[in-house]
């Protein structure tokens, strides 16, 4: 085929109303908001009523909002029970999938008109986070926290991993990366959960869906190859070298570059703010060994290649995990605490979609290049006439 | 938007040499053989050979195929155990994608490599049916029946689900049913998968994706519906004022019409007969009752519209199936035991295909038509200030 339909890079598929990339700006939307702003003003609960309802809520909205994701963040005992069946070792994004499409095994919700939408919505915002919290402590042999009402989104999910309720500072620095990696247009978790609503199967089907794409290497693992790349140089005085070796082997620097940003990723910005506040207050060298890792990059790239190149959002997002103390293969799930909040979003949108063009079922072509011996294609022959060895 | 990318239909998005459809003169081919050859000459399990391998298995491959296939049809004890934590009437498609997607929690081939892809796809081929035969049991609180291994495939599903072994006929005529769905180039729940795959997530992410996308009612729940509408009209002499009826309402008739198929569906055909041998040997109506729907259907259209319509692979697939004595919610899961064989064979071939153009990471473009206030985007507004109700 046509190589210009390959990984349908810029080929537009459906309108959406949810979020924008200005690639040549370095500017991300949420419902018309940059995300600079949400960073400062808001917090990940308004966030994910903002990407839902396409509008900030009032005051009393607000309240009823945080209140019914207060209320649904238990799972059922029983859940948990299947958890512990588990092999220990498996990977939580595995586990996610699986407990994620389970939910429709506990809950029976009318799915079939948007309000109940929003109401599944409500409920995967707030499961994931426990989810995720109750496998690792079942992993660790460690007794599976409640969660505390009185707790905020991001507050409630580090007490449930960890067992401490955490200090304000953290808090906020969590929240912030909850809202950074909201949404994000269509990415490839998110056009899964798409194609899947776009069958008509109901929200749970398409949010495990969205987390299977999302556990793949090339879409959601990349912070945690940053994070072994840090541990792996260790000290800020072999940045250099290091870069320049993996380079001079024609390895790609992973943190660096996007397909979409043409300048700063704006998400790589707050996140920088907020490793180097977080190495300051812990006094742990990941902050200067990143930005030492992006400033080689950006040199050699240019004395290279003649190009720009900048950090994507994984470069600074891989630090600051580490110092929030997030064992490092919950890097991807914490990417789906957060990114739930988009997937719902754009579920309902295909789903539910008012203005014309509206999206249909996405079935696309094939290029058939196989086997075509003649119009009745190749002859049977039956196994007892076939030859033992093929020519 | 252009409305021209609406569904993907028609764009071209990746090569393929595991099947194709030449929806002219009504052509089903796999792997450059005829499906009418294979349906008349070859039985699933051979089939599945032959979609993952793009060869016809030698003897030894064969039995070798087979015995894998044979070996790995048990599931875990603990996931039976799951299993019976569910709700009782979880909708079996629900259940299935979780399962599937849990396979990983039990199970940890390595799977970076093309050999384990196809230890893998041995591993879901078996077990989709273990799977859905365990649940039927279990909501139903009957004992699970444990595999037989000197049964075929077919035969297997059939023991496992009702407990007893089905005559040859009756084997014969799931067998070919199991063959025509297997696959179906880039349909939506196949797609799905390519698309998990594209990120590099494994095998199981990817099929339980699939499964997701499948359970959608546009996509695998249409002979559902078919059955539902010969339960309705119940006699042959009602079809003709019932067609007419919905026709006048301007409804669809289930089973008839494809999106690609411009003629007869190649394997509408192979049902049809199928439907006709059961309802001899049974005594039944449903085939007199399908064949007039579809005579009244083509006939109505051509006097309403001028338009040929042809059936579908649902409309004869239900009758086949609810003779089958298989519990009508039990369709779309039996619809993927078959089409799991084409899943595996293009999950592998999107993530090992070594011709170009290969395939990328599945990352459209979306064209965002939502609020945008300026370069900056709206300006927020703190929850304090703003007005309760919404203007």
């Amino acid at each position: 085929m046509d190589t210009k339909n390959i990984g349908l890079r810029g080929i537009p598929v459906a309108d959406t109303r949810i979020s924008n990339i200005d690639g040549e700006r370095g500017k991300l939307i949420y419902r018309g908001y940059d995300i600079l702003d949400l960073t400062k003003n808001s917090n990940f609960e308004e966030v994910c009523y903002l990407l839902l309802h396409d509008e900030l809520p009032t005051k009393s909205e607000y309240e009823d909002f945080t209140s019914r994701l207060k209320e649904t963040r238990y799972i059922p005992k029983q859940m948990q029970t299947n958890m512990s069946n588990w092999r220990k070792d498996a990977d939580p994004m595995d586990m996610l999938q699986a407990f994620v499409a389970a939910l429709s095994g506990y809950f029976d919700e009318e799915f079939s008109n948007k309000e109940s939408s929003y109401d599944r919505a409500i409920n995967l915002i707030s499961k994931v986070p426990t989810i995720t919290a109750s496998w690792h402590r079942i992993r660790n042999g460690k007794k599976i926290m409640d969660p505390k009402p009185e707790l905020t989104h991001a507050a409630n999910f580090l007490y449930m991993l960890t067992g401490e309720v955490p200090d304000e500072e953290i808090e906020k620095i969590f929240d912030i990366c909850l809202i950074l990696h909201a949404d994000h247009t269509f990415n490839a978790s998110t056009f899964t959960a798409r194609q899947v609503a776009s069958t008509r199967a109901h929200m749970y089907s398409a949010a495990s869906a969205a987390i299977g794409a999302l556990s793949g290497e090339l879409h959601g693992g990349a912070n945690y190859e940053v994070m072994r790349m840090l541990l792996d140089i260790k000290t800020e005085d072999k940045v250099e070298s290091w870069i320049k070796e993996k380079m001079d082997k024609g390895e790609r620097i992973m943190g660096m570059g996007h397909a979409v940003y043409r300048t700063y990723d704006p998400r790589a910005r707050v996140l920088k703010e907020l490793s180097k506040k977080l190495s300051e207050k812990i006094n742990l060298p990941w902050f200067d060994i990143t930005q030492k890792i992006e400033q080689v990059t950006i040199d050699e790239m240019k004395k290279r290649k003649g190009v720009d190149i900048y950090p994507n959002v994984d470069l600074y997002s891989a630090s600051v995990y580490y110092m929030l103390k997030i064992p490092m293969d919950l890097n991807t799930p914490i990417f789906a605490i957060s990114r739930v909040a988009g997937w719902t979003a754009h579920i309902i949108e295909e789903k539910f979609a008012e203005a014309a063009p509206k999206p249909a079922l996405y079935r696309p072509q094939a290029v058939y290049v196989g086997k075509y011996c003649g119009p009745q294609g190749c002859e049977y022959k039956p196994l007892d006439l076939r030859a033992e060895t093929k020519q």
